[in-house]
């Protein structure tokens, strides 16, 4: 144990798998039963789940974002021979931040109006992106990827993945001029310098 | 990864498996247990438990269609080599459906008389049943059924499936009366094509 | 598919360990952070966990229970080949059993003195007893062991189940005595029953 | 079935697999929704959230905690061949812990000012370490190691588990002193004791 050290592949991907089956039923948790005057009533019933049509909206999408979340991991994942610790930390901080997913849900299914929710929400899903593209970029770097992938490929997935922060970038402007402006040109720049990025890696 | 999309079968069933186990726990939170007047007293308490007895019984009904789901999913994912995009769209809508799968259950159980409450349960039950019918539809669509698989033993089981959701279908129609005569006919029709378009299909 | 139901046992060894494992977590869901008056007082605090000491110690006797199900259940597993449909329904309705056990459990912790919260928790405990016994005897009847396990370990190892029932039945008096003493002598027959089958299945 | 006690080391990871997974997950349900008086105000949301930040900053730190023992027990599991029973019994009391440790991180956050809820995690995560320690020493002494790990390797496995609970000792001192000055002392002197005992290992 005086070697480095090293995770059998397999034995991360089971944790990821159950982290992820649990942050996405856990989503449904805070789907709460709405209490009725008179609990015949049909109207009144759908009246209220349409009130609480954002955090059933905010449910789906959620219920989306993480299952691709999920099949983008796996798809790096899978390129991958061993595991050693910084690509471990990394995944770990991700599977953080997925855990975090559904109360950053839950707040922006209750305050669909409220910045600071979106801020939040808008923040957890930036930093899964970026630790995704992370946990590549440290895996190629320490030379964790299989031989039997060509370096061409290995390149191309990378700089598909900085592309998908650039567009997370440039798609949070919106919310970000709802901050203020200087936020959202910032928002703006670093998606230009991603795109830029991703063009130079591809070219390479 | 420029090549056509394809998902290892292994990955999908663990985390379809890992998504039902929890689902079907999770319908249990529903459970609350009953606030009482005079601790001690077990009539109490067992009115109390005889009064949320749809709840109860909503709980063992869900999880039994649940299993029978989970069953039906792996014997058609059993005959598949791999999975390719749209299977995986198609299998992620089915695991968010069965995700929702509790609120259902919690809402019909807490609301059993309410009709609005039933035709959320029933909506969700059908998706799930037209999602894996579609499932294996695809599968068969894009080849990726495995070889060694007859084709007669793959129309029979497509067949099957239609007939489920014809089944399904007449079985709406005392919950469609209760909404308008209107919807039951529409599901007495939709039954007897789903029927007549089994037939053919075992007929081929 | 026209052939008779056959589930490969890897398949629902991974639903169970699921079930298992999230029952098992679910149990700590029960226990609440008690409300203080005073939130920096560690003798309120104490107190508060001590006056809420029958839920812990519920908890952990029930997530004792819970492995030793699990592993009991494991062991029996381990000597089929093959999973029919009768053992899966039999595997199901355990596993409805299981994942209702943390209400139970729940039932219990908050009213421990109370006799219908002790019923439900001693008859969930003695359906899984029966099932898993039951689960191993289908397994016999359709010659479902592996050929290399000898007819003589099947035999002892179903004998030993039979004999869990009998002392589960015997254990059981106590509590029957507090609900009336016919109970009681019911509990004691059935146990003594349970006895000599199993002395009667050992000699066999 | 009348041999030694036998289980396979796969049936005891996904288990272990499973339980990590959903306590890491739960630990996120302690998080709640703030209630706030108008609902569009970010300022409001932010400050509820700033409020609750004891509560955030205990869940990453469990978090984080549980990564580190998830990756302990299966860096130990892994040089394992088979599990006997008392390895069993040890490993499901450490799940048991697991499972237990999102109750404590939610007291702790509640209370961050509270002794007694400092206590109460500080001994669950010392009960943990300790139990980790115990698992490997357990394994050593029924010869459960693979034979193709070295025997120095184990020995120094089990010096840096003893170093493990030694620091975990002396970290505790601070802890202990809010209690009484006795505490301290006997923290500081089974470090010490701690310390000597695998430099003792080590050498041997």
């Amino acid at each position: 144990m005086s070697k480095p050290f090293r995770l059998h592949r397999a034995r991360l991907e089971t944790l990821v798998d159950g982290v992820f089956a649990i942050a996405m039923t856990i989503l449904v948790l805070e789907l709460k039963v709405p209490e009725l005057i008179d609990p015949r009533s049909a109207n009144e019933l759908m009246s209220a789940l349409a009130h609480h049509g954002s955090v059933i909206g905010a449910y789906f999408f959620s219920f989306g974002m993480l299952a691709v979340f999920w099949i983008w991991h796996h798809r790096l994942a899978a390129t991958l021979h061993e595991i050693d610790l910084s690509l471990l930390v990394c995944a770990i901080a991700l599977l953080a931040m997925v855990c975090f997913f559904p109360f950053a849900t839950a707040l922006l299914g209750r305050y669909p109006t409220n910045v600071s929710a979106l801020l939040v929400y808008v923040s957890v899903l930036g930093l899964i992106i970026l630790l995704q593209t992370l946990f590549f970029r440290i895996a190629i770097r320490h030379r964790m990827i299989l031989d039997t992938i060509l370096k061409k490929e290995v390149l191309a997935a990378h700089a598909k993945n900085v592309r998908g922060c650039a567009i997370f970038c440039l798609a949070c402007i919106p919310t970000a001029l709802r901050l203020n402006i200087y936020a959202a040109i910032g928002c703006g720049i670093l998606g230009g310098l991603l795109v830029w990025r991703a063009r130079g890696i591809s070219r390479s």
